[in-house]
């Protein structure tokens, strides 16, 4: 399975695929999406979108699993984020993906095994778990990656307990 | 010059179009998509996104114009209304729209003449400004309605400086 993680933003939204094969984690591609600050919010949106349904295009996963954002100190910056949030979802269902959310506990969790985890932690662990040289930059791109890993782990979850069930 | 107002939400997005000709504002259609409670999050978002891409399509106006959300007491609502938006702005985009937004203060200004207006006094004006025989329900529709006149009188006074400039 194929996961394509998200860490949504506006000015940045990180990307991460992964391969989950049995028990293990490949990384197949990851990076981030920029746009320019004094550019039209409309035209950010778009380049957003269109980022998000090539890269989807291009390395056909199967799922997408995007961070839920809950709390935010800056409504504005909540209005925004949701926004690019929006768009990407939008290509992922277009594009017939299920939809997974987890929120930073969820991942932190997930990746480092506890919700007080630091960022750093986690970072680390993404290095570890997807053998990579260094922990990819900027952060947007090491937390994209997390989601994806959060949504692997998750889904094995699931997978055992529906087998613990059909016992 | 025909402008399509709208009133984000992803319960109920209220959209009205307008034409404005010469100092005439007319009613061309309005209303409201409706998504349901229980559907999942990224179905509703395309709904909202189709709806309005078929709107555009079907009463192809030459702006959009969109209420600016700032506060919010509840960040999810926040993060959840900007989601929906951010399809809308995006859908307006693909079609070469000019997006215009306005807070609600600066919608209450142009429609009612001063920001302290409560929301029946716009919506009283709205259905004068527009002889309409009532006003629109529900209110996010009268809101939508507003929002496209707001854009109107902006528009206009806009053109009135840029003529002052050039004499």
């Amino acid at each position: 399975m194929r996961i394509l993680g998200i860490d949504p933003g506006i000015a940045i939204v990180g990307f991460g695929f992964i391969d989950k094969i049995g028990s293990k984690l490949v990384p197949v591609q990851y990076g981030s999406i920029q746009t320019e600050a004094h550019t039209d919010p409309g035209i950010r949106l778009k380049d957003v979108y269109d980022a998000t349904v090539q890269l989807i295009e291009k390395y056909k996963p199967d799922a997408m699993s995007i961070e839920k954002l809950f709390f935010n100190r800056n409504v504005t910056t909540a209005f925004t984020v949701g926004q690019a949030r929006g768009v990407m979802i939008l290509a992922g269902v277009q594009a017939g993906l299920p939809i997974a959310e987890y929120t930073p506990l969820q991942v932190k969790q997930a990746v480092v095994g506890y919700g007080n985890a630091e960022k750093r932690q986690v970072q680390e662990m993404v290095k570890i778990l997807l053998k990579l040289s260094q922990i990819p930059k900027p952060d947007d791109v090491a937390d994209a990656l997390a989601i994806a890993i959060c949504h692997a782990h998750s889904s094995a979850l699931q997978s055992r307990i529906n087998e613990v069930r059909k016992r």
